[in-house]
């Protein structure tokens, strides 16, 4: 693990040089810009880990793990151009600080960048990681399709809301380890046990952010509290809220997510204690620990060294911050 | 060429089956939209011929061809949202029939898609092929940047309009060829050839569509005419007359492109009286011969049967248009 670790400062370093010569700059910087804004590098660690587990040579998976964390980094590109959001990692969004059309071009650009770098597998292995990758690649655009599709219904249920998540966040934290382990020459069965890992560690990292927005501190969650609530977003426990609430508190729910209002620390507050009147926080944990025990049963099932499945452990108990 | 002109109407019904049963919907049916919508389907034609001329097996570079055209839609969803374009092919364009996140979403979904077919291919020749592809996809975003430059910047060289063009469309009628050549396991010069009949061929291609968008016959050119002109666009035609003329000409062209006026007759009138007192339309003539002349250099090297010389040569002159 300590190879990991080491192989992903690298990785940080190729990353922030991959575009850096490139011409046009118009369409080079922002990418640039993107690639070098650092985030947590969690897909491409699950790449190398994934390879890593099974044996295989993980500095020849770096190039995989690049080609994961680049198509990461387009998808959010492009979602924030989607969702209008001005700030990601403390710093302008690429279509705030430049316009639109750099941000597609920019991402469409960024999107063939990660094939090149996915492209550079052996052969023999080629096909099969171009086939996970291209399916998790339609994957996460159906997540976000579902995703806009939320803002414009008012009943979403917690099974359509799961699905959702699962490709929009599950498919590609599955897929990376899953690609680490092809990488490495892991067998079929092999193969399936670290996606339904990664899937249900995804699913159950997708809740805990979701939890975090509404009930977290600030320092902790490195941003601001109650973001999803001031931009009405259908999280799990709006869904759940809505779901399990009496005709009154979803009445009020509904309308307090129908406004913007300029200051918005009312708000905050009123959703707040009507998911808490609702006992979501507990509900929320109940369902992160399901997932959780699920992904810690795929992990149990894995052909490996009890050191490596240790590693594996401990990396997902520190991705949830398990201190609930 | 019977044999890839079948191949072709297989190719369109098969487009437009590809993603009629996909979910989601609001994601799935602008891209059965668009890729019903039609086209000349040069570039899955180049592909296939691309093939047969090196007696490949023409039947399973269909999906090649499928991958290089789904690719090419995908980029012109993306451009109509750059540009702006309402219409395409008599059509309405994505982003205006639905919006353009959707337009955004759908073609990137479609860019995953054109993978999914090239990764069809034979295991052997799969890394060269994503590479050959997977740079062209780099330089046709390249190209479409350096288009966007122009709009704001009021010099530009002949030579950048030509690397432009090249970018932009040489470079995947190009590979389209150097495609079909791979598949059927061509050697590299004879690769590099077809490749270079295939870049010179687009810009021949591309110089002529400048032209007629100025001098043609609505009726032929299947659009009305002078559309570059009321959009002010930087074209062959636009940037060479810029060159050559005079003062007054250049400070009367510099004029006419800055102005959107809402009945254009008298600005497209007055722009092809300058182009024609520069003789332009005769520049740009020989300009396309010039092009179409190393095409036709490069097919005489290939090392092929003289009846798929032929075959090349006609479609070359038929895509051209060669009546003057």
């Amino acid at each position: 693990m300590d190879m990991v670790m080491s192989l992903l400062e690298k990785l940080n370093q190729r990353l922030s040089l991959a575009t850096q010569n490139s011409r046009p700059e118009e369409l080079y910087n922002p990418i640039s810009y993107t690639l070098s804004m650092g985030g947590k590098r969690i897909r491409p660690m699950l790449v190398l880990m994934g390879c890593d587990i099974f044996g295989g040579d993980v500095d020849k998976a770096i190039d995989l793990a690049m080609g994961v964390e680049i198509f990461h980094n387009f998808t959010l590109l492009h979602d924030d151009i989607m969702d209008g959001a001005p700030v990601r990692r403390g710093k302008e969004t690429v279509y705030k600080k430049w316009n639109s059309n750099i941000a597609i071009l920019s991402g469409d650009t960024m999107f063939a960048i990660a094939y090149e770098y996915i492209s550079h597998a052996d052969p023999g292995v080629l096909p099969e990681l171009l086939r996970t990758f291209t399916q998790t690649a339609r994957q996460v655009c159906e997540g976000q399709q579902y995703d806009m599709n939320f803002e414009t219904v008012s009943n979403v249920s917690i099974r359509e809301y799961l699905e959702m998540i699962m490709l929009k966040t599950g498919v590609l934290i599955a897929a990376s380890m899953k690609i680490g382990a092809i990488a490495a020459g892991a067998g079929i069965t092999e193969q399936e046990n670290i996606y339904s890992f990664g899937e249900n560690l995804g699913i159950a990292f997708q809740l805990q952010d979701d939890l975090l927005d509404t009930f977290g501190e600030t320092e902790k969650f490195g941003k601001e509290i109650g973001g999803d609530i001031i931009a009405n977003k259908k999280t799990f426990l709006y869904v759940k809220s809505m779901e399990v609430a009496n005709e009154e508190q979803q009445r009020a729910l509904l309308d307090l997510y129908s406004k913007h209002p300029s200051d918005s620390t009312g708000k905050i507050r009123e959703v707040r204690e009507i998911f808490s009147s609702l006992n979501i926080e507990e509900i929320t944990k109940k369902e992160i620990s399901y997932f959780y025990s699920n992904a810690l049963y795929f992990l149990d099932l894995l052909d490996v060294k009890e050191e490596k499945k240790t590693a594996l452990r401990k990396m997902a108990s520190e991705l949830l911050d398990r201190d609930f």
